[in-house]
């Protein structure tokens, strides 16, 4: 198991908040970030001292965000960790210790959180992120998860939404559309690859794409007062979208799917050029996918431009 | 109103998680701690080079921790947030930055949102503290509050559980028992008070009163690997203790009621001595109410002690 953690340990009954506390607390690893962990009134951490604190939460609930009897509660609980750590890794930072608050449906409930916790842990385990705290519950209402995880910012700052200039090319770090069919499962949350493209190229804006490609890059341009171009024919259309058999086409998929979690993002054209030349991420094959114009969002076929709606996931508030 | 903003505008529409995000940030005021606030895939802070973060987070469930019916969205709000500075509080912490996400039933959330919003602004003002993100979804299920508080230590650094010392003295920021009556929603977390008294003697230990003062006293034991001894005669009794009129003394609800959030510490003699003749805190009087010991949890009445049981209130997950 990739937490190390044997099953039945994991399973053993919790039998109150307090129960639950101590069994964290036997299965949390120690951590050089944390100076103190689970059991007190708050955590303590050691961050670096002259890095930004990255910080972003998200809730997923059972029926909206998941459906907990069809995925089971260590996919749910993997998915409500990878889902933050992506936000990380657009902002192209470290990820450091992670805060994680449950509603567990008071029957059955008991059983759910040490699975959740694993799950939880298939994904900090294998970024070095630390647990370093949460809260747990029982109530009448169904499964509700709270993640909210801090990261460093590295020595090149944060990649904020708002940075890309006209001119600036369009890279993505993998294939879109259909995850629907298992990715948005199963994906893993590209924080390396943001930190190793941080590291060699610079990067105006970036975005993981959550909502949909056209969704996803129409928030930079809103938010950098740009606007942007795709090329119909370099958009990159996974397989899974290409099996939808639906009545969208795989490249409206490709566009307006939502959460494959690839990054997509802005960087000047001397630099996407020598990303592209050097592809300097084993696996993935970085393309120029298009660039950012003065205004609008457009898709661009033969050379000819249409207009692109942003369509996407879109949140609803009610 | 306490935020300065009219009503109306708090009121105003919000149709989708954009708008609501867009109506956080236009009403949200810029914070010197806050580089980037909410909008993109993550806030950026910028904290203390050379203090530990200090990390709480609580969920507050409808129906588990508050009746919306009843008490209304505002104070719902406030109290979700009042009881994370809390924690900070019992670290000894400065608030710097809080994360909210909450899930709101399909039916007649859009007009909570606002409404909380505002709450959690009623004590996030008071202490100079900045909303600088969260995630707001709508579901079939009852009202989910999610807070994640950042806060920074001082230079003295934060006040664990686990430094009471056998000899050490009990202190108590104020009077407990019967804050059901409504101390539970209207308390002020003792944030500044918590930072007076580190900046002038010496913490050992810390805790706030939310499970209940014999509870909570048993943490720090717990934690410090000490026991303790109450002196009855010096329990401070709230007027609303007093005023329960149920089959528990007076005494009992001080000793076993939880939510009061007053704040309970431990201070070597000499350092306790000079705190309760100089009483340092204006409202607050300080007073030996016992002292750390080697084992056990006692109740001393004219010098004759008898075993205190840590009761209080029990998080139960099921």
């Amino acid at each position: 198991m990739a937490t190390g953690l044997p099953r039945e340990q994991a399973m053993e009954e919790a039998s109150g908040e307090f129960a639950f506390i101590d069994w964290l607390r036997r299965n949390t690893p120690p951590h050089p970030s944390v100076s103190l962990g689970p059991g007190d009134d708050a955590a303590a951490l050691r961050l670096s001292a002259h890095s930004e604190c990255l910080v972003t939460t998200d809730m997923l609930l059972d029926g909206v965000c998941f459906r907990l009897e069809e995925v089971g509660p260590r996919q749910v609980g993997r998915k409500a960790m990878a889902v933050n750590m992506s936000d990380i890794a657009a902002m192209a930072g470290r990820p450091v210790a992670a805060f994680v608050s449950v509603a567990l449906p008071r029957s059955g409930g008991k059983a759910l959180a040490p699975e959740l916790y694993l799950g939880f842990r298939d994904v900090t385990d294998d970024f070095g992120t630390a647990i370093a705290g949460g809260d747990t519950n029982s109530w009448d209402g169904p499964l509700a998860i709270s993640v909210t995880l801090l990261g460093e910012a590295t020595g090149n700052g944060p990649v904020h939404r708002s940075g890309a200039k006209p001119g600036d090319w369009i890279l993505v770090t993998g294939e879109l559309g259909g995850s629907i069919a298992g990715k948005h499962l199963t994906f893993t949350p590209r924080v390396r690859e943001a930190l190793h493209l941080h590291s060699v190229a610079d990067l105006h804006a970036m975005i993981d794409v959550s909502d949909g490609l056209s969704a996803d890059l129409n928030h930079i341009c809103v938010e950098s007062g740009c606007g942007a171009v795709l090329h119909s024919e370099s958009i990159p259309i996974s397989k899974a979208a290409n099996g939808m058999n639906d009545q969208k086409s795989p490249l409206e998929h490709a566009l307006t799917d939502g959460e494959d979690f690839e990054l997509v993002f802005a960087s000047p054209p001397d630099h996407a050029r020598a990303l592209i030349e050097k592809q300097p991420i084993p696996g993935i094959t970085l393309v120029h996918r298009g660039e950012f114009v003065d205004r609008g969002l457009w898709l661009a076929t033969a050379g000819r431009r249409v207009p692109l709606l942003p369509r996407g996931y879109t949140h609803e508030l009610c």
